[in-house]
């Protein structure tokens, strides 16, 4: 258990990234161990090895602090831009594998089921699942313009198959073959890609 | 709150299928509540509105009613059988739609977040968990037989992004539009097996 550090509260001593880092990683850690009921400061400061007082020095509440975790903790779908849509549609399923195939897959899992119903907290999630949903549907539209793929395309059944399909392979990899999937997500990333896109480009019209 | 039932603890007295159901009902919607942590026997049996002794007589234990519960609470991949792979796939897809867009949408999740580390239940999990993949895997195998899709479809590919892309429909419908998809869940189950139909029986070589 970690004793109070006197030199991280005081005042105007800058910020040491490091430890913000440690603490948004130990709050994601806490909840989802416990969820929002085992959710307490004290619990995360001795889980980062911190101080409470370097953690009220940051956040004021535990509503603030899990907000700025789950901001952190989730896919950075408005980060993704590189130049294809095939490009971005392989990182886009690489961070679902990884988030659901890993270590942090209680805590997405349990992001899911409790985010949307803890009071202080459950506002900005929607804000933040909205703004991905907008963020993703973005990346096909680019694609579209850039003529990759058909201006016809359902982008939510693109969207749907292609984040679904990501973290259905991950959750569904029994424990013992997670770690060969987590040693390589971008291969069988680049699979699911190829898949779909040639259910997009492909001509109408033929098969069985 | 309901009070003990001395006639259902009869030995002997044939078993009401009725109250089976609405016993099993209650242990998956306490357990969606509050999970393993919250599941008592107790409150299953005043959320049921029976008595104790009826659950008791049923089930031993509280780990045995979960299990039974999880089993009647999981998607029927075992029963689906319509024929034809589309059939099939449109059945699976809505099984999906309806668990995750439904009022079962949070003890779904729950499961897939604890099921697997609450002991005396995990194993059944498992065992309930490969039987679905296998069944899964059965029916598309059943419709390559048939000539449906060729023999090179990538069954995992395929099947994950059903599953999954009907889950993270189901998931990512805002709160206010899931009752106009769960109204008529089979108009999107259908819409996503073609989609994922043309990816596994286009030609190869054309497109994008």
């Amino acid at each position: 258990m970690a004793t109070m550090s006197a030199s991280a509260a005081v005042p105007g001593r800058p910020r040491d990234p490091q430890v913000d880092r440690r603490i948004i990683q130990a709050a994601l850690d806490v909840f989802g161990d416990g969820g929002w009921a085992g959710f307490a400061m004290e619990t995360v400061a001795r889980r980062a090895g911190v101080g409470k007082a370097s953690l009220y020095l940051r956040w004021s509440t535990k509503e603030a602090l899990l907000t700025d975790a789950l901001a952190a903790g989730l896919v950075r779908v408005s980060d993704v831009d590189t130049g294809t849509l095939r490009g971005d549609m392989v990182e886009l399923a690489t961070q679902m594998l990884e988030l659901y195939a890993g270590p942090s897959s209680r805590t997405a899992l349990r992001l899911n089921l409790e985010a949307g119903t803890i009071p202080g907290v459950a506002e900005h999630y929607e804000a933040m699942r909205a703004a991905q949903v907008v963020a993703a549907r973005a990346i096909v539209h680019r694609g579209i313009e850039r003529g990759e793929v058909p201006a016809t395309v359902s982008v939510t059944l693109l969207l749907d198959t292609l984040v679904g399909g990501a973290m259905m392979h991950a959750l569904s990899t029994p424990p013992g073959k997670r770690a060969i999937l987590t040693a390589d997500t971008a291969s069988h990333a680049r699979r699911l890609v190829e898949f779909l896109m040639h259910a997009v480009t492909a001509p109408v019209g033929s098969g069985a």
